[in-house]
């Protein structure tokens, strides 16, 4: 099963940048995945795209078939364990890919909140998309981990 | 009002270190606060401290009447606004200091959790003692300028 991660904009803080590659690197001998940036703003006006128009570039993305997870600090809340089974599921389920849908700082337009397989909260609390693409990305090497039932610290 | 973190042992991730010492400059423009690290390991013997071993090094480290704030997987959650709002009553109920107590591995040792004033939960998620030390004083600075009414891109 792969996981497609798609971002809006690049990550602005290089210490993120750090420790997304370092997942990446150790989430690949688990699984196959892939980060796709996707622009925010507009072409050659610099604009900010708006929810709206982020929420389409988004949707275009996924390939059909996909089970889309959106995340959004209103949506479930998971255990790192519960997470691991959550994607045992799609696997039994035979998903053959996940994509999971981080939104701009206005959030999620309506139709990307309605098209989502799973809306997933990370936490209650707001985080920069920076922070949520480093814990998306370390929870799902974590639930690798435990799916492989290896130790690794807490 | 001081707020001092006590984390166990020294951050192994070096992407972490820069991202605690970025928000650690930050939030420095908008309050005083310290860092100390305790040892997780006994001295000469290089043995990891037992959860109650180390509860003992964390208790004895807060000063007397300092607000207890104990990070715990199961504690209470809050969104970044209720956050802020925690730390305004803390203010006026004239609380000098607030110390932050982050486990090691193996959580927090009865004594520990029995101390806190609050048990605060930063996810449902397992993370890094790393990671969650990251989360906490990015929240601490996003409810900062909260506080302020300042902008801080989400």
């Amino acid at each position: 099963m792969k996981h497609q991660l798609f971002f809006l904009g690049k990550i602005k803080d290089r210490f993120i940048e750090e420790g997304v590659g370092e997942y990446a690197s150790r989430l690949q001998h688990y699984t196959s995945f892939t980060i796709t940036i996707l622009k925010e703003k507009g072409r050659g006006r610099g604009k900010q795209l708006t929810a709206e128009e982020q929420g389409k570039l988004l949707l275009q993305a996924v390939p059909s078939g996909a089970a889309i997870v959106v995340l959004d600090a209103k949506g479930q809340q998971f255990t790192s364990e519960a997470f691991s089974r959550k994607i045992d599921q799609w696997e039994m389920q035979g998903t053959k890919q996940v994509c999971y849908l981080i939104g701009g700082p206005d959030g999620h337009a309506p139709k990307v909140r309605s098209a989502a397989d799973l809306l997933l909260s990370l936490s209650k609390m707001t985080f920069t998309h920076d922070m949520a693409r480093l814990l998306l990305i370390e929870q799902l090497y974590r639930a690798y981990t435990i799916k492989a039932g290896e130790q690794y610290h807490k």
